[in-house]
């Protein structure tokens, strides 16, 4: 056995992550269910859209479908789609795209092998080891924001990484999204509530973007994500949102809510049947709206404790569905959304070991969109500090993992060991000294040192370690430099919509 | 969002496990080395092992591969392989074999897609949440046994799960193996440290199945796992050992040690080219022995923190290394081990994120043992009981993973959608109710209850979960039967062998 050194104790402090990285997964994308496994899913999902259908709740989605060619009844919310016409629709959705950010340098490629990791989002609560849960609040929000911005792992924002509760229903989405605007330089997001708030915050992508109108709709400059109401309905503000978003060319993520169990079937295959219906439903109605217009499939399914009625995550159901998630948007070449899930109540070993599943599943089954990436807890009820940081370590390790190795001959190292020769060791030799010290991944959270040295400093756990760093990221934080003439007009803009009175409450 | 429910109080608070599964894994094994650069591994090793070759310290084992055509040199150790002879030999190595245990129920396949997990092995130390940290002794030897016994997770002791220092090193393995033999009916092991611990093992091994020499040849009952003294560097206990096994027909797995930048190159390919020789020259040597043995190929590269020599383990390298490896047996076609390994000091939120990191890749490159399966921490230096719970957690979630689904009509459950319709739910459906008891994975350790219920329960984390677990599996341990003759005659062994002086010392 090793004996493992004690750490060195002149070590700096400073957090260390890696670079900040676009990612492509270089390794095959797994299946789990043969073609004919995909197609039965896939043609049950086209009998349910032709024979029960979906609701879309309002009236003028159904008048879009109905000249596109589904069947609606009048005095009926029931829309009813031909397989033909919804292959045709869903066909039209383009392969993938580019989500645009004031820095450029952080723009966002959905499609191919691509990997996008997003922060926790819509979160009622919050929690930290220091203060525990309390309900959500705009101080914990930007808080959230800037360990988004100063974390290399977070590509986006998707969503409040907590909702600020504390700020008014009618103008939090104005406060909310210039926060976003300003603490990051990262892609925006805009919850599909309704036409204004979508609409607010296109104008919130133009002014810090400095374009106009016609480049915003060629450049998608901010991503909404819809939840169906599960089974088989769109409600009102969502298609709103979906209709301001897609007439405008910004792309939208259909995320059916299939809980198996509750509101999906109780078998895994027959939830991911309705998901498949209710993710291409909407995909079908964007591309009516505006044909090649970009948009995402979503995948949430996973399932309920049957014994609590509890949703659960990070399950083996869930890594299942998500894997076949994945076969099912490229037999339909759509990028894809999942999830880093988990049910814990506290960042500790569960939180890990469900996120874990979550989060290889979604590697294995190439996801381009990996929601939830860093802090959630609870099923998505609460968002967590110290989660953060241990998601953003487990980020990194699957981003370094993704790094393909090179198997040039100097890597493939025979001198090298002809030379240290049997019985020797390789500390010392040219081939380690000049590599050494970018050869391996250097750990954000881990302690490696030993035992004895661990125990001297305190016995500190990885989840104590997280707490250290989340506070010293906060206090070493930077606003990303925004123009004065565009932090005015964001500024000029938030006050007059704000003095207009916002959105409508919901 | 969902709301959570609470849990029902009425609960039991009985163990609930998964049944004891053989498990197969029905999904592809991973590539993540193109089958170009799979040979140039090959190549490289085939090229150390001819040029440089390796040291084989028993005199025996150079002159048995003399005989095979190798080359040795008077006053040398070093024996080099013609690629030829050594490609020749390797392809005498069956592709599977079955061990034998003294529950035909327990006996288990190696090979093909077969999946088996091992208990924690070889630590010195042994360590839980009451009485912390301490130096492995017999009690907690035998208190890990029975978890492994009572844990269906476990398909195997492969090793000491501690080392029981308190026992006097000659004899210490006469009481191990007759402990391993009578508190758990799932198959021996014992330490290929020397010819006579072997031969007693395997003597304990003919009395508790109560069969013959021949029986014993024909029918492996007892397995070893040898790590070369990496680099290149076979030693003279371990080979004494491997040629009593491998002589009587039982199965060795040879796993170099080939921590990258310590006992291997600095690169995670050179480590696998230096693996790949090791691993090849001991199973050549052991069909050079005997043709036809049982033997498997052992991954264990991973590699070491630059800043302080300690190994790390779970880390991206490893994650690379382990599917590579897996690549590397497939193609000799001979069963793999790698581990379920870690570097933490303690069952936190680390040693969980790395242990996945693990087990996802042994996993995913189709590994048929993963050793230290269940309660490996410090990088083996430590056996932890509340670890070995959270393994057995984790592993329950891959086993649930690794059963496929159904995709038969009612499966699909487009009916049951059309019936519950848009807008409503699932729980009252006859489909669910059908099926809601065994439809999902209930788990070991995961608290699902809603962040209320777990509060006012006082906030127990899954490490403090797993603590109770452990307790209640070890009151609730019941032995398996041994018939009477077998344990006398067992005793008795024992005895005479201890009497005699046991094995020399070394």
């Amino acid at each position: 056995m090793v004996r493992r050194a004690r750490r060195n104790p002149r070590e700096s402090n400073s957090i260390k992550q890696l670079p900040y990285r676009h990612l492509r997964n270089p390794y095959p994308a797994l299946a789990i269910a043969s073609e004919d496994e995909i197609e039965a899913i896939h043609h049950a999902s086209l009998a349910l859209l032709r024979d029960t259908g979906m609701r879309f709740l309002l009236p003028e989605a159904r008048e879009i479908l109905k000249q596109a060619g589904a069947q609606t009844e009048t005095g009926s919310e029931r829309v009813r789609f031909d397989p033909d016409l919804l292959i045709e629709l869903v066909s039209k959705a383009p392969p993938s795209f580019t989500l645009h950010a004031r820095n450029a340098g952080h723009n966002l490629f959905f499609g191919e092998n691509a990997v996008n990791f997003s922060m926790v989002a819509s979160t009622p609560n919050v929690s930290c080891l220091d203060k525990g849960r309390r309900t959500g609040n705009f101080h914990d929000y930007c808080n959230l924001l800037k360990l988004g911005q100063s974390l290399n792992t977070t590509h986006l924002i998707a969503g409040y990484p907590v909702e600020p509760i504390d700020l008014p229903p009618t103008t939090r989405h104005l406060d909310a999204i210039a926060a976003l605007a300003t603490l990051t330089d990262k892609p925006l997001y805009a919850y599909a509530l309704g036409d204004v708030r979508i609409n607010d915050g296109l104008e919130i992508a133009k002014i810090i973007r400095g374009i106009d109108e016609q480049t915003l709709q060629e450049q998608p400059s901010l991503i909404t994500i819809v939840n169906a109401n599960s089974p088989l309905q769109y409600d009102i503000p969502m298609l709103q949102g979906v209709l301001s978003m897609v007439r405008r060319g910004q792309p939208v993520a259909f995320t059916p809510f299939t809980l198996a169990g509750a509101m999906a079937p109780v078998t895994v295959v027959g939830a991911l049947v309705q998901q498949n219906a209710e993710a291409l439903a909407g995909i079908a109605f964007a591309q009516a709206v505006n044909p090649g217009c970009p948009v995402m499939y979503g995948s949430f399914t996973s399932n309920v404790d049957m014994k609590s009625g509890s949703p659960a995550f990070g399950t083996p159901e869930y890594a299942k569905a998500t894997v076949i998630s994945g076969q099912l948007a490229r037999k339909y070449q759509i990028p894809l959304r999942a999830s880093n899930a988990n049910a814990s109540n506290a960042p500790d070993a569960q939180s890990v070991y469900e996120s874990q599943m979550s989060l290889w599943s979604c590697i294995n089954g190439h996801i381009n969109l990996i929601m939830h990436g860093l802090g959630w807890l609870e099923g998505g009820l609460c968002a967590n500090y110290e989660k953060v940081i241990l998601d953003a370590e487990m980020l990194q390790m699957m981003s370094e993992y993704l790094q393909p190795l090179s198997f040039a001959e100097d890597e493939l190292a025979v001198k090298a060991i002809d030379e240290v020769g049997p019985g020797n060791h390789f500390f010392q030799s040219a081939h380690t000294i000049e590599r050494y010290e970018h050869a391996f991944y250097s750990p954000l959270v881990s302690d490696w040192s030993n035992f004895e040295t661990w125990q001297e400093n305190g016995e500190v756990t990885a989840t104590q370690k997280a707490n250290k760093i989340w506070k010293q990221l906060l206090a070493e934080y930077n606003e990303p430099l925004l123009e004065q003439d565009c932090a005015e007009q964001l500024d000029e803009f938030v006050q007059k919509r704000k003095a207009e009175g916002g959105a409508p409450s919901l």
